[in-house]
C-alpha cells in the first residue's frame, strides 16, 4: 500500500459541477453510458439532498481514521470527501466532529463505505451523509493509509479530482476531464426524458415509443391469452 | 424459460381488493395462515402507503427492462406491477418514468425484487415502491422474458390475478382465488385483535390470555430467583 | 439450552440511566473504551427516539415468540425488552400487540435480533423498536427458551439488568455495575467532545489537536503534489 | 400454512429419470431452456457424486426437523428428500440417522435449504446432501408444518413428483410431466455440446461457430490496438 | 476495550477434552441441550481432521494481528488458539508461520472468525484451520486488543480455559466447568444415537420411536392423497 | 460503458512471470505492500493448483456471456482470462466449453466475478477456475460490453496486461509495469520467511523476533494473572 498524500489535487469545472447537481444521479449515470454508480449498498442518511463535488480521497486501515484526519486537511469549499477501506469496516468511522470540521472548510458532505455515526446530528446540521452502515462502533488511530490516490468503491474507481454526485438514489463518480461531456450528455438525457415523461402522460407506451415490439418478435416471444388451470 | 406474454388475467374481487387494502399485510399474513409474504428484503421507499391490486407480473433479465414495457401494456386501473429477475439483480431497473406511464393507466405502485431509482421523485408523485435496492444503475433492453407467468419473490409464488397488498411491513400475496376467505379471516383476525389489544391495555398478559402457562410448564421451562454471580 | 425464566432482577442506577440516556449511544461507547455496541445491524423503524433502561433478556426459537409473552410478565416501568434468537431469524416476532402489552408496564422500547412489524403502527404509539428485519412474517408458540439469561447480539453480551441505550446510532450495553464509571467517562468524552466541536469550528485540525502529524511520520506517510498522469 | 401430508405422490418415468442422471444437472438446465435451478447456494457436501430421483418434499419451519421425520415414511427406493423451511434456518437439520433410514429405504440423497451436519459421516457412507449450510446446531420436534406440497428453494417451486438432479454444479428440477421433453431435449444439447467441444478443440471460436460478430457489430462493439497510457 | 494479557489460564480436565474429541461437535452439542455452536459460518480449511483442547483467545483489531503474537506465548501442548475481531475482518490474519510456531509449542490448530491464508501448506502440515474466509490479504501489527478474556464468535461467549472441539462440522465450545457434564451427557447421547441408527438400519421409523405421531395429530397435521392438479 | 475490443495487449516479462507463481499468493501480496488482493470471495473450484499469467480482461452484463466469446480470441499461450460482470450475477457463466476453447490456445484458467458450471469436468481437464459462485444458471449471448479495458474485482483494479496469480489461498494482480519489483519483492518476503520459519521452528516467538514487546507495553497491554470469578 503506498502511503502517501498527495496535495494540489486540480478542480473540475466549477459550472460543470453546479449543472451536475441539478440533473442528480440517475440521469448523470445514464448519461456517462451507464458507469459511475458506487452501487446500492451506500445509502443516505438523510433525504432529499443532492450534493456535488471535487472529490478528496482517504484510503484508511478498517477501524482506523487516522487518514481522515489526513484528508480533511486537503479539503476546501464544495469539495466532497470519499472514504474507502483496505478491507470491509463496520465502523462508524466518521461522526459529528469531522462534520463540524468539514462545515468549516465549506464541504457539504461524505461518502465513505464503511460506517457514519451522530446521524441525527448530521441531519440537523445540514451535513450529507452517504454509507454503508450506521454504527457507534468508534475507532482508533494508528495505522497508515492514503489520501488523494485513486480509491474503489462498489467496483467503481473514483479518482482525486473526479466529480462525485449523491442524492437519493446513490452516488455517481464523473471523471474529471469528462465532466463537459456528462453535462452535456445528461442535458440531451434529461430534455429526452422530459419528452417521453410527456408523451407517458399522454399514454404513449415504451413498446411503441423505443420501437420494442420488433424486437419481442425477433426474441421470440408470444402472446397468449389467459387459460384458467393451464 | 417460457417467453410469452399473457393476456387477459382474471380480476379478483375488487371489493375484496379494497377491504384486503383495509387490513394491511400483517394481518392478511396471520389469516392466511402465516402464508404469504414476499420476505424481509423488500423495502419501500416510502412511508405510511399502503397499495392493494391485481398482480401483474413481469420476469425480467437480469439488468435488462424489456419485460417491464410489455408489461405495463397488460396493466390497467388498480393493478400492482409485480417484477422478479432470473437470477439477482443489483440494477436500477424501475425509476420515475415507468411510475409516469403507470401513473396513466391508474396502477398505485410497483413491486419488484431487483433495484429502483428516481426515489425523490417517486415520493413526491405518490407513486408506491416497494424493492430490494434503491440504485441509480441503469439497464438494456435486449432479452426475452415473460408477462403473466407466475414469479418466485422471496419464496413466495406470485401467481398473475393474485392480489398484492403492501404496506410498511411489507408485501403480502393473496391466491386469487381465496381473497374472499382471506377476507373473512382477516376480519376474524382484526376483530380478535382489537379485543385482544383492549385486554392488554388493561393489563392482561398473553401468558394468560393464551393459556401458555401450562406449555410452559410442560415444556419444563422453570423458573428462579436472581442470583448475584450465579 | 437452558429453559429457565429468572426473576427479581436487579436494577440499575436510576439516576444514572437517565444520564446515559441523555448522552446517547455513539458518546456511551466511547466511554466504554468502544466496547458494548450491538452492531451495524439492529435498526430503529423510527427517527430521533432515544431510550434507556434495564435490559430484560430474551432467548427465543427462530420463528417462535413463546418466551416474549413469558418476559413481558418479567418487565416493570422503564425497562428494555430485549431479544435475541437461537440462529437468525426473519419472522417478524414483534408487533403492535407486544407493544401495548409493554406499554401497559412502562416499558419505552424493544430491541430484537430478528424482525418486527406493524411498524407504522409503533410510530404512531411512539414505542420504539430496533430491529435486525421488518417482516409481515408471523410466528408459533411452540419452543422453550429463556428469560433473563445472559444474550448475544451482534457479538455483544447483553446481561439481564445492564443498561441498554437506543437511538438513531443503534443500540449500546452497559455492563450494570459499571453504569457510574459509563456516566462519568461520557460526562468527560462529552465536555472533551464540546471542546474539539468548538475548536473544529473555528478551523483547528485533528492533526494539530490530536498531535497526529509526528504519528503520520513516523508511519512513513509523505506529502507530494499532484502531477497530471502520475 | 397448510399442515398436510400428501401420500401417494405418483413417480415419475424410471427410464427418463436414469437418463437425465447420464446428463447432469447442467445439460438439463440449459435443455429446460435455462429453468430450474436451484441456485448458488446449494453446495453438496462431498464431490463427484450426481443423483436423479423423484422428490419427496417437506416444508419445515426453522430449527425444527419434525415434518422430516414425517417425510421419511413417504419415501421409496430412487426418491430424494427436498427440505425448504419456512424462513431461512442455519440449524444442521439433517444428519447421519435420517441418513440411515432414508438408505434403508432406497433414498440416494438429500436437497436440503438449511444447514446439514455429521458431513464426515455422510461422505463415508456415501449419501449425498446439497445444503445451504453445515452446522452442528441442532433441531426441536415442535411445529407443524407439510409433506408433498410444493417447496420454493433458490427461487424455483420444486413440486413433488418432479424429478430432482443433484452434481457438483448445484441442482436442478424438472417438472413431472415434462421428463420426457427433458431428455430429448438434454439428448440434443448434450450432441450439440459434443460437437461444439471438438471444434473448440481443433481452434474455431466461438464467436464464428455461433455467428455472433455481426451482433458484436449492431451493438455498436468496436476494435481497437492497445495505446500506451490511454 | 480491556488491554490485558491473562496468564495462568486453567487447564480443563486433559482425561475429558481426549474424551470429547473422540466424540465430535455434533454429538457435544446436543449433550450441552444444543448450545455451545460457533455457527455455521466457520468452516475448515481440510477435511477428516476433529481436535480439541483448551481455548487460549485472543481479540484483534481488524487486520492487525498483534496479539496473535502475544497469545501465542500464553499457548502450551494441547491447546487450541481461538481468534475473534472487535468487528468483521476479511484480512488473512492467520497464515502458515504462524501455524509453525504454534506446532513448536503443540498446539494442533486454531479457529479464527475471520481468514486464513496459507492453505495449501497449512493442509500438509496437518495443522488444523476453522475460518470464516480464506483470503491472501495481510495485517498490520499496530492495535491492542486483548488476550485471554472472552471473546464471541457466531453468538457464542468463548472463555479462555473453555474446550473447543472443531471437526468437519463445525466448532463448538464446552465451558470448563461444565467438561464433565458434557462427557457424560455426549456419552449418553452417542449410546442413544448407536441404538436410533441400528433401529433405522432396521426400518423403524422415526415417526415411531419418537412417538411423533400423537403429536402430529394434536398439531392439526392430516394426511391425504394426491389429487392431479389439485 | 464503454464497447470497444481491445488488441495487442503488451506481455508482461515471461519470467517475472513464471517467479511470481513460484512465489504464490500470500507472499505476492505482501511483497506488493498488502495489495492486489481481489477479496475472500473468489474461491478455487480445484486444489492445489498455481497459475500465472497475462490478463485478458472481460466485463459482461449479469447473465450474458457475448464478451467472454470475444475475449477468448484476444487470448494466448499463457494468458489468464479474467470475467467481471457490470453488477454481481449468480449465472454460471463459464463451463467446459470455455475451457476447452481456452486449452486449445494454451490458457491455464480463468478467473470470474460471478458464477462456474462443470466443475467435475473442469477438475478432469485440469483447467483452473477461480469464481464467486457454482452454478448451473445459463446465460444468454445479447448485450454489448468490453475486452481489454480495466476491470475491478474485490475492489481491485485489474488492467490488461498486468499479472494475475492464483492458488488456493485465492487471487492476486500484479501492475504489468511493477512486475520486476515485485519479484524482487517476493523474492526478498520467502527468504524473510524462510528465516522466521526456521526460528519459529526451534521456538522464537514472534513476540521477540519483530520486538513486538515494547510496542504493547505503549498501547498500554498489561500482563496479569487468572484469578476464578474475576
Amino acid at each position: 500500500m503506498r502511503t502517501v498524500i498527495v496535495t494540489d489535487v486540480p478542480h473540475p469545472d466549477a459550472d460543470h459541477v453546479e449543472r451536475l447537481r441539478s440533473y442528480g444521479v440517475a440521469t448523470i449515470h445514464e448519461a456517462l453510458g451507464r458507469t459511475g454508480s458506487l452501487g446500492p449498498d451506500l445509502r443516505p442518511v438523510q433525504q432529499g439532498l443532492t450534493i456535488a463535488g471535487r472529490a478528496v480521497t482517504a484510503l484508511c486501515w478498517p477501524g482506523d481514521n487516522l487518514m481522515i484526519h489526513a484528508a480533511i486537511e486537503q479539503c476546501g469549499p464544495g469539495d466532497v470527501l470519499v472514504v474507502a477501506t483496505v478491507t470491509p469496516s463496520g465502523h462508524g468511522m466518521f461522526g459529528d466532529l469531522f462534520a463540524t470540521a468539514l462545515r468549516h472548510r465549506g464541504v457539504p458532505g461524505v461518502v465513505i463505505d464503511a460506517g457514519v455515526r451522530d446521524t441525527e446530528t448530521l441531519r440537523e446540521m445540514g451535513f450529507g451523509a452517504w454509507s454503508r452502515h450506521v454504527s457507534p462502533q468508534g475507532t482508533v488511530k494508528a495505522s497508515a493509509g492514503s489520501v488523494n490516490l485513486p480509491v474503489v468503491i462498489g467496483g467503481q474507481v473514483v479518482e482525486p479530482g473526479d466529480v462525485v454526485v449523491a442524492d437519493d438514489d446513490g452516488v455517481v463518480c464523473v471523471p474529471r476531464l469528462r465532466t463537459g461531456e456528462a453535462v452535456d450528455a445528461a442535458a440531451a438525457r434529461a430534455a429526452k426524458e422530459d419528452a417521453t415523461r410527456a408523451a407517458f402522460e399522454e399514454g404513449e407506451l415504451g413498446l411503441d415509443r423505443y420501437g420494442l415490439r420488433p424486437l419481442l418478435e425477433r426474441l421470440g416471444v408470444t402472446y397468449e391469452p389467459w387459460r384458467e388451470g393451464r
